[in-house]
Order: C-alpha cells, then structure tokens, then sequence
C-alpha cells in the first residue's frame, strides 16, 4: 500500500516555554520529539499543532486530513475551545484514530469521548515505573516484552474514572505502592482511542525507546478504516407494511 | 430494607399538548402514566418533572435526592438547558442510576456519558415491533418470556451510533425488516445506565405490560450502591520512596 | 425475602492435612473457615464439600441446591473428576454462582468457563501484597476503601491468561515488583463467575477481615436470578413464510 | 510483506457424500469452494482438511502451520476427537486466528473456547435473511454496505448463548420474526475468534459474493501477531523483598 498514515501530534507547548527543566528535556516542545522519532515510518506522515496556534493549529482541512491525532496536554484543558474540542470529537466518531497521552487524561476531548471523571491520584516524586504487559499479542505492545520500566515518572494511581477498557494493555507499577491502567483501548463511534499513561514533561520519557515504539505501534493500530459522516436517516420498509387504519389522521410529523 | 428508592420520571412533556392524538393516550403526560405504574412498589418513591418547569424541574436538592432518573425527551432536546445535563451528568458519575427512553437516544445526557453520536435509523408507519430477550438471566428481564411483541411502534434501525454494550438484553425485529439494539447497559463511574428503545408518543407502549415491568425491574437494577463526588487528589507515597538528587531545582508545580 | 441462599464452600483440603504450618493456620481446612465467616449471615445456608468425599461432595442433589459455589484448589487439580467439572459447568450455564478462589485460577472447571490459560506468573516469598479497588460502586467492593492490604502472600504476576473481564474490582500491587488482576467478573450462560486472588495456604488470608467481606459480598452479588435449562429447540415461525418450491425434494433433517 | 497467511479451512464433509441437494451446490465440498475464492488473495496460501481423514487432516505439523482456521461442522461434532480438538485450543491460544462458520456454534472447540452453551433457535424453512451492518468501520465488514440478503437461508434465532461479544458486527432478520447475533468476535489467549452464522449446506450461501467478501476479510483481520506457548512460571523478584523470618520452616513446595 503507497497510502500514507497522515499523524497530527498536538501539544500544549506551554511547559517548554515557561520550565526550564522542561525546555533542557524537550528543546523544541514534546511534539517535535514525537513527530521525529515518528517520521523514521516510511509510511508516516507527521505535522504537528500546538495550543498558542490559530484555531489550535486544527483549523481548516488539518483534521480532515489527519488519520490519528495524537494528543498531550496538561495545564491548560481550559484553553481549547469547544468548538475544537467538537470538530475533533467529530472527526473521531467519523474514523479518526486518538492517541491520548499522560496528562491528556483531563483534556477535553478524552472526557467527551469516554464520557467519565477520568480522575485518578498522582504525585510528582521520585517514583520508578515498571509498565506490565497483559496483552502480548496486542499489536500496540509488539517489540514490547514483559514488562519495561522508566526510571523516574509522575505516579498515577487507582482509581481511574474511566469505562472499563475495551482492551487492557498495560497496568504499571510504582514505587510509592500505587498501580495504574496504563494503556487502555476504546472504539468511539468508527474511531480508535488508545490511552497511554507514560509522559510527564519533567521526565525525559519521550526519548526513551519503549514508549517511542508502543506510539508509533499505536498509531498503525489506530489507523482508520473509514470516514462516515452522522447521519440519522428516514428509511423507508425494506418488506411490505400493513396498511395503517390510522392513516388519515396522522399528522406528519417533520422533526427528528 | 426500609430505605425507599427515590425516583424521577423527567419527560419533555410538549407533545401531550400539542397532537391530540398524543393527548389522547397519555392525558396526563407520559411522565405521569410512568409514575404510576412505578408508584405501585412499595418501595418506590416517584416523583415527575418537566421540561418547562423552572430549572426543567431538576433545580435546588432534586437531583440529590434521586436515585434513579427516568428521561423521555423527543422533539426538544435543544432546549435542554447545557447546566442542567452537566448537572444530571455529575449525578450519573457519582452513583445515579439512569433510564433512557425510546428517542432519549438523543438525548444531550445520554449523547454526553455514551461519548458517540447514538444515531440510527427510523420510521414512522405500521411496524410491529418484537423483542427478543438476549439475556434471560438479567435481573431487567425476570418476568419477560423469550420474546414480547409492541402491536405497533416507531421502527429504529442499526447501525446505532453507541458504545459496544456492557451488557445486550434485547434486540427488536421489525416487519419492515430492520433489527435494533433496544435494550442494552452501560457504565459510567459509579451510576449505571440502562437504554430502553419503546414508547413512541403517538402508540399506547407506556400502557403495555411487559414494557412497565421492564422499566419497574430497572428502576431496582440501576438503583445506586454509592455515591463518591469527583476527586483526583495529590496522594503521598505508601512505600519508601528514593531520594530525590533534582530536588533542590524542581519548581513547586500546583497545577492539575 | 424469606429465602436463604444456599452456598456450598469446596476445597481441595489436602495441604491442611499435610503441611504443619497450613494445619495450623486452618484446623479444620479453609472451608470450615470461609463457612464460618459466612454463616454469620442470617440468609446464608453454608455446607461444604471437599475433594476426598464421594463425588467430592457434589453429588446426588447438591448442586441442584446450590445458589453460589465456592471453589478452592491448588496441588490436586487433576485430581478432580471430568464428570464432576462437567456437572458443575452446566450448574453455572443454567445460574449458579461461582467464586474461584486464589489457585482455583487454574482449577479444570474455572479453566473450562473461561476458556483461556488462565496462566500467571508467581512466587512464594515475603511479598507484602496492596489490593486496589478499581470499581467503588461496585456490590462486591462495598465496606471496602480505597485499597487494603495482605501482610504476605504468595505473588501473581501479569500477563494473567484471562479473557479481558467484564469488569475490573481489584489490582494488586506486589512488594517484588509485580501486578495482577486480583478482582474480576464474568458472566457465563445465566451465572455470574467472580475471581478473588489472595488466599494462599501458608498465610493467614482468610481469618483478614477486607478478605471476608469481599467473599461475604460476592455471594450475594452471584445469586441466580434464574435457572435455565440448555435447549436448542427447533421453532416455528411467527410470521407468514413464502412457501418453499423445492419442499417437496427436501429430505427430513433430524440432526442438531 | 512477503509472507503468506497460511489458511486451513476445515470441513465435515459428510452432507456432501450423502445428500444430493447439498453435492449438487458444493462437489467437491463446501472446504473446496471456500479454498477457492480465498485462493484469489495472492497473499493467502490454502489447503484444506477434512473430518474423516487421520487426524481430522490435522495431525502432523498442520496447526502449528497454520495462521487461520475455518470451521465448517454439523452433524458430526461428536466424531471430532477430543485430542485434536486440545490441540486447536492450544493453537487458538497461542495464537493462531479461528473462524467458525454456521453449525459450527456448536462445534466442541468453538464451546470450549467461549465456555458457554452457544445453544440457539433453529428451523430450516423458506426465510430470507438479512444481515445488518452494526459496526461498519470493522475491518471484516469492509465492502460490505448497511446490510445484505441472503435470499434462503436456515433460520437462528435467539437468545443465543455466549458470552457478550467483544465486538457485535452482524445482526440478522429472518422473515419468520426472528433476530440473530450473526457475526461476532472474540479474544481467547493470543488468537482471534470470529462467528460467521451464514452457511447451511442446502442454500448456496458461499457462493454469494458478500458471504465470500466477510470470509477473505476475516483471515486477514484474525490473522495472527505472535506464537506464544503457554507458560505459568515461577519468578524472582524484581525489587528487594523483607527477609522471611519463617524461611528456615518454611518447607520446599514443588507443585503448580
């Protein structure tokens, strides 16, 4: 296939700008680091979008023309307006695939897509996680063995507010004696959504290879099959209907 | 258990006024002839409220005091007011149980905690309806045979634009030759959701037995085990953390 | 309600009788204890059956009046009759409730319901064990907080060999490293299938009270609703067929 | 990619032999016309295996062979060994992707697989049945429009007894007031299982271009991603553990 899978990588890219710990690790904002290690994909297509863009840099035909979005955002959920958060909530029910990371627990999007809290309990501290691998054939965590660790991440811990999991992932560990549903799938109307926890911007965990190949993983997974426009269409009887004795005095009825 | 299970039918309650024909059927209002053959258990405590009433009838302690809410809304979901389901939707998370009627499929509620589009198919004619009980076990069905038929209804179509079902409890068999997902639960944090396909206004369905019995078996089956506000707290460590060498340099975040 | 749930609490009861250390923990074997805690119950009707009596205590009539079965096993699996394991599957398809217990993850008839390996990783050492509760809402968790915790248990570790749960209780984080899916539920024909981790023989799991109130609440969360017999009957049609041109040809098919 | 997906499409292959309506539509065997149109995709490589060959045409190195498993049995499940059929389990859970079409719901290694009775509504007449699209941006559904007919067709019909699918792709209509959940899949272990109801040997059903279509898509979707031997092994900790002070009694235990 000559076809290639067209990636959105969207971030926040306030972190960078205002932390410098932030800015040492991610130089030129998290998505760039994302869209590199994506673009070695033959096959990939990456641009990227951020917060302080226009229209959040998803304005015009971008999501019309994106196959998976890729999603981090973290201090400003606030900021995305609603009417982005609904074109792209379109776009996912229509067939785009969503990759939801970390902190994109609390965006917009993933609430109204999963329709729950999201919540969970967190802290930033000197925990380790070891990320357990339930579901070897996934093709999400091929490449993936039993288990990887990354040295030092933010703790997210149980109980997540989420609808129980089409597919179960990954469940972490942490130091701090927490555990965590750390890759979760979902279909949303003809849309995939994957959820992977790992990637807190005072970390350097987008550079580590693990989590680089279970996204680029993600992102062959999530690729759409189709694009369906909503539709909620008046079908007429495919088999013959009684004649209705009430007929006469139906009014016609236009709404729906 | 002396404890009642505190209920509210919410009904749109526009075209009882409007087409005698409706008028005819439910004089009171569908939310009446619900809250009637509900009130019938003595442990049920029924209460009504409407779309035109202050706050939708749904303001001060109502939703506090509900442990399970009933919602037929059809040809005024627009109106429903976005504070008010984000309040229901607050409700459901924390523990409420809700029942969604026939063309609350549209409902803003229901389209906000399933996350897609719950479109389908339909049309108005002289359909039978017949559904088949997937589940016979389930305590919604428990006095329902392997099928009961509706002698004439609005007919809706697959696909229906929802999330694979928790559990799928009836499916319907229309003359025109359309099947539909007309039963199935979902659920959402700590409430469970129930969609139910019949009871389109202008058919006399809410008075048919096994459509009562299937609603008063729900009431029990969503009635609420708990109900836990929204939390995602800070959470210290259970176990021994290391020490920290960065510490000294790491801002005091205070964001989530 | 007047009726008692009938509970019949299996074990295998051999390490008891030979392993000091477990005969101390549980002089009369670890169904007297599960029995005992669950007779406290006054809708409880609590017998047990162990693998070394004739049909290992479940035949004549005793599975036709059990409600909910609980299923301990470890060393003998094998030992347990196919005839047995067959009976005790259909009770299930039909509504009985079962409980597997710790290595009843590898018991022939938990196997024979699921389907899978039901293969996990494990180690007997000094692991301390914290269960987290993923579904507050849920009946079985009630009385349970946020997390508890077993001083030392054996370890379970992922990838567990289960078929993704229909929903998701408890996670258990383990001092060496390791998680598991240490609460789960399933339903298989009319019964409801419910798994609990801990309980491993040298220690004293079943004398914890957060172990007891989980297995209290299992069995009345597990309680048929029904029981159905297995059928496949051949059926009627309930609308006008087109007559068949070829009838006359078609040979008598007695087989299904 | 260069590799083959290594089909096995298994057959009874009896109604053939002894019933002229049904060797008048398949010849050579329902096994050789579904090879047939599969043997079209340049990238699927097929051989076909039979009930009364040795083994079943399995034995040998032909399961750990094959990628995709079709299934076609009726009237002779009980003729199927048991010891094969341990072996497919094992392949399935390894791995290997398995279609069951029609009759074979009730195929031993179809219930041994989901753990259910997988029992039905059955009745060999005139209905036509109609296939509705349910999830239309399924891989297996590709091609494949709202919903299909098939002009004649034995009717199935629920409720049906198996677990809730992971994902619900095909739900019938049959003429004589019927509904049926005709294609369906789920997880067991590392392989795909997908129900394709369509099939009876008197209707030319696998001649028909969208049954065809469903099948050639359904290898490629099942197709598998690992190998994986089963294996439940005992393993070191991975963070330091509290010294025992009960290690010097604690007495070598050998089993699991």
């Amino acid at each position: 296939m000559n076809k290639k899978i067209r990636i959105t990588v969207w971030n926040e890219f306030r972190h960078e700008k205002s932390n410098p710990r932030v800015t040492e690790i991610y130089p030129e904002g998290m998505h760039t680091t994302i869209a590199n290690f994506l673009s070695k994909e033959v096959d990939y297509e990456v641009r990227t979008a951020t917060l302080d863009e226009p229209e959040h840099g998803l304005g015009g035909d971008v999501l019309a023309h994106t196959d998976v979005l890729i999603w981090w955002g973290h201090m400003a959920h606030g900021d995305v307006s609603d009417t982005i958060v609904a074109k792209v909530k379109t776009r996912v029910l229509e067939g785009m695939g969503l990759i939801a990371l970390h902190s994109a627990h609390y965006a917009k999007i993933f609430k109204a897509l999963l329709g729950t809290t999201c919540s969970l309990k967190w802290r930033e501290s000197t925990d380790k996680e070891r990320l357990w691998n339930t579901m070897p054939a996934h093709p999400i965590l091929q490449g993936i063995g039993d288990y990887f660790e990354i040295p030092q991440e933010e703790m997210y811990g149980e109980p997540f507010g989420i609808p129980t999991p089409q597919e179960q992932l990954l469940i972490s560990w942490f130091t701090g004696g927490e555990v965590f549903r750390s890759g979760a799938t979902w279909t949303r109307g003809n849309g995939k959504i994957f959820y992977f926890r790992p990637g807190h911007e005072t970390y350097p965990t987008y550079h580590q290879a693990e989590v680089q190949k279970i996204i680029t993983n993600a992102v062959r997974w999530a690729e759409p099959t189709v694009c369906i426009p909503d539709a909620c269409p008046n079908s007429p009887a495919l088999e013959p209907l009684p004649e209705d004795p009430a007929a006469a005095d139906r009014p016609t009825l236009g709404y729906k």
